[in-house]
């Protein structure tokens, strides 16, 4: 049976980068095929997050840490130079742009449209025709003409989604996995450096899924049955990989 | 082009209604083809809806009304008496095991692993796999057996749906459309008998949407331009048909 992947941010900014990744996916697979109202889901989802905060300050001094860090393997023997280049230069890109840009998905999230939309959309059942007569008019229209619309509206996060597309890329590279036990399921780490990310893969065939608790430098993993959402009393094989902050 | 249907509810009683089939609807297409979480939106508002509020005994006095309405019909020259028979047996029937029936959706709200996805689904971005590993890992399953939890679920509001079904549809025909004009987009109704549902169709080529405002009795139709939401100032035609409320 197939592995599952679970991902354990250490830090508040992987785990809001890991949150809007999450929403990027959900989004991009409304905008490939017709789902009817539901891509609003994850558009005002990220509406919202990216309302309280701007991430593109933040976004920069992560790009930039990045950057200094690779720019320190230049010096380091057996590293493909020419794959290097190409990461800062992109890297540079993308900061560039970030740098460049106002303020993240403003346009969308003033949208008349959407915003009109977004006061009720949470609303348990609360988009019937009575409820918002406009979107069953949008709704009705040629999937064509949405699907335009909905790449704009997504577009608007394009550079936020680059970025993060980039800084998750490069610390989940920076951990690799090995294989571990955790004894009657559980299951301890103590790390010499701070981790931003850790990633834990097993098998459905365990019939449990990990939950993760601790800090930077130190966690616990408890393996709970799915059935019964206790512990496991048996010992379950797992990878792990652990990804260390940038400095 | 296509034309549209925008149906506005005069009383409380079918706002709820019209809500709960849109549910319904929603929910169905998720029991058939497997869309990952999306299910959860929903079921979720179904829960909330019915937690809120039972509807058995409020749906068991309105089959009530309608049964007495038909019988009356049994009277009535050139009425179908079979077509009748078979329409008390079926409002019998469901109110027969409406009345038997424990709380709606009871085993689907008090079900423990919904109720732990329940509480954070609604966070925006809040289903990562770090919130929700237990979600995470029921989605890893085969949608056979998910498809069969699905129908479970859904199932402990069949009820509920079939009852609403019934009385909507029964709604439904007792209206007949006619055509009508909105006079420079607007255009006024009174009734010498309380209504309980008005449907308006028209054309997606008006390029406006309705937007229904009054009572039981007297109502008003505003036909908004989807592309600036004024009204219109030209004559917008549509059909329109006006269902009593049941006595």
């Amino acid at each position: 049976m197939a592995n599952i992947m679970f991902e354990q941010p250490l830090n508040e900014k992987v785990r809001s980068y890991l949150r809007l990744e999450h929403l990027a996916e959900q989004l991009s697979n409304h905008a490939n095929k017709d789902t009817g109202m539901e891509l609003f889901t994850p558009l005002f989802a990220l509406c919202d997050i990216t309302d309280r905060c701007d991430f593109r300050n933040d976004l920069i001094k992560e790009l930039d840490r990045h950057l200094a860090q690779i720019k320190r393997w230049r010096n380091v023997e057996n590293v493909d130079q020419e794959q290097l280049n190409e990461c800062i230069r992109s890297l540079t890109e993308i900061r560039r742009e970030l740098s460049y840009s106002g303020r993240l998905g403003l346009n969308t999230r003033s949208d008349k449209f959407l915003s009109a939309v977004r006061q009720r959309y949470n609303m348990p059942g609360g988009c019937c025709s009575f409820d918002l007569p406009q979107l069953h008019y949008w709704l009705a229209g040629p999937w064509s003409v949405r699907k335009q619309q909905i790449a704009k509206w997504q577009g608007e996060f394009a550079l936020l989604f680059n970025a993060i597309d980039a800084i998750l890329q490069l610390t989940r590279q920076s951990g690799e996995f090995v294989t571990q036990e955790a004894k009657s399921g559980f299951y301890q780490y103590s790390s010499d450096m701070p981790l931003a990310l850790v990633r834990v893969e097993l098998s459905r065939d365990s019939l449990c899924y990990p939950t993760v608790s601790g800090n930077k430098q130190r966690f616990s993993i408890q393996m709970l049955r799915f059935d019964n959402q206790t512990r496991a009393s048996n010992d379950v094989a797992f990878s792990i990989a652990c990804c260390p902050e940038t400095k």
